[in-house]
């Protein structure tokens, strides 16, 4: 494909309109699977997946941020010369939206106030905190945290991010590798966990590293529920180690009726709701107008998934 | 006094060291109140302020927002001749932070997550939204709206000001003098009311402007409860008129214990601790220091009381 021709590109595995004016929008040219496509927007799960892609097909645009189940069935490996892309970071400003709403929530006291029947602000406010002029510990900084960091800042806060480089992220005060992450829990008001979900990294948070936070901090959890360890975190809510716990998700998940987490007054629960679905077919919509205007170019489509790091 | 001279400035009630740091800082010399100083911080409420001021005494900073109180009791015109100021805008941020928490928290739907005890997503993430490409409609742009305006933009919302006088605020998408009001209900979808509080501004939201609110929409007010008529906020709440409500302050207030807002599923009650006193303390000395190295510059000090308007 070259600059020259605009591309040919089919939605699977149905035509919807949505999809096919945002490939418009990216300067496309929407067609029939069976019609020579140069690529193929795919707006489903892997199940009805085609098992033959057209031999003119050089790109598959996927619609979900993580794509663990692409790989591990084998459907990425099974097309070689096709460039693959995620959905990665098409998502991410609204998962660090629901991020920020936990970590005020908690940091404002919101969970107090809720159960209040009563105007007691001698009894609420002792507990409200601010965000302004606090640091907060970012571990990962993939598409959620870097969507993070401007609204932690015009809030005020200061943001120490951890990445498995240590390479500064920009708009973080400062940036640590992940070798150096023990450093951060005493020395962070916030703790918000938003690291890519891939196997290698496990229980990043357990009873050490809560027992060094400090017992006002908030930990916001958006990123995967083996990350933390929660026996140990349910200890730290339960003695008032840490000040709270805001988690979209959890280990186990979904988290059983009789959990302990549900009733702790200073847990706040959100069942994976982040990025729920009526926000998610506008975001993918604008990824997909983006990658099409990049494709269209000649240029390589955002989001790339590389089999061997698994993401 | 010249900007040639470092100005003497008197901490009362009592010499607080915290306040005396402040006025170092912003380039003054800490004096006691009998000698002859340029300038008083007060730091406390008006029962204990001296009936007369040294003649040496240009100017006297007092330490809240609002200073009805100081102006009713005619303290504030007992003295011709001072400049006198208020801490408007010190606390602006503390509230605009309130003012996100309390939007972000109804627009995503934490009170129904708080009330789950089972993992639900199927129940609870339809009714998850996102400020992301929502429009907020602002009424009034003191100190409160202007600082909240940049935290709504890095969440992708636009703002639609109200304004006495209409003249574009800086960071909204639009301002309209408060004579076309009426013309953002049905246009916005969320509401923060943050309007100075002036006497002669009232009911700003009632039966028919709730009515024309979207049904998802959110009101949050962290200005004054008599600018929303209780009752019919009330009613629209109960019936589902409208998303829900955030409220800071109340009329009556502080509400009873029997209100029915107590335990309406879509309200969301803070008894006025948006600015709470332990977050006072910090935002009073930064506007002390900034407020002295303007005087000690020659420079008028910010937020100058009007007693014929009022603030």
């Amino acid at each position: 494909m070259t600059s020259e021709r605009a591309p040919r590109i089919a939605v699977g595995p149905e035509r919807d309109p949505r999809f096919e004016r945002a490939v418009v929008g990216g300067g496309g040219i929407p067609c029939d699977f069976e019609d020579t496509p140069d690529a193929l927007v795919w707006t489903a799960g892997p199940d009805g997946f085609p098992e033959v892609l057209p031999s003119s097909v050089k790109w598959v645009q996927l619609p979900t941020a993580g794509v663990e189940y692409w790989l591990s069935q084998g459907i990425v490996r099974a097309h070689p010369g096709v460039t693959w892309t995620s959905a990665a970071g098409a998502y991410a400003a609204a998962v660090a939206e629901h991020a920020l709403m936990l970590l005020l929530a908690g940091v404002r006291a919101l969970p107090a106030h809720l159960a209040a029947t009563s105007w007691t602000p001698e009894a609420l406010a002792p507990a409200v905190g601010t965000l302004r002029g606090a640091t907060v510990g970012l571990v990962g900084a993939g598409g959620v945290g870097r969507a993070l960091i401007p609204m932690l800042a015009t809030l005020g806060a200061h943001t120490l991010a951890v990445t498995r480089s240590g390479r500064p992220v920009p708009g973080a005060v400062e940036t640590y590798p992940v070798e150096r992450i023990d450093e951060i829990w005493s020395l962070a008001d916030h703790f918000v966990i938003s690291a890519t979900a891939t196997r290698d990294v496990e229980r990043l948070v357990g009873a050490s590293e809560l027992a060094a936070m400090k017992p006002t901090a908030w930990v916001i959890n958006v990123a995967r529920g083996d990350l933390v360890d929660t026996d140990a975190l349910v200890a730290a809510l339960q003695t008032g180690a840490i000040g709270g716990a805001g988690l979209d998700v959890t280990e186990p998940q979904p988290l059983p009726d009789d959990h302990p987490l549900w009733t702790l007054p200073n847990a706040v629960i959100t069942p994976h709701d982040s990025n729920p679905p009526p926000l998610r077919i506008p975001a993918y919509l604008e990824h997909v107008t983006e990658n099409v205007t990049r494709f269209a170019s000649g240029l390589v489509p955002t989001a790339v998934i590389d089999p061997s790091a698994g993401y």
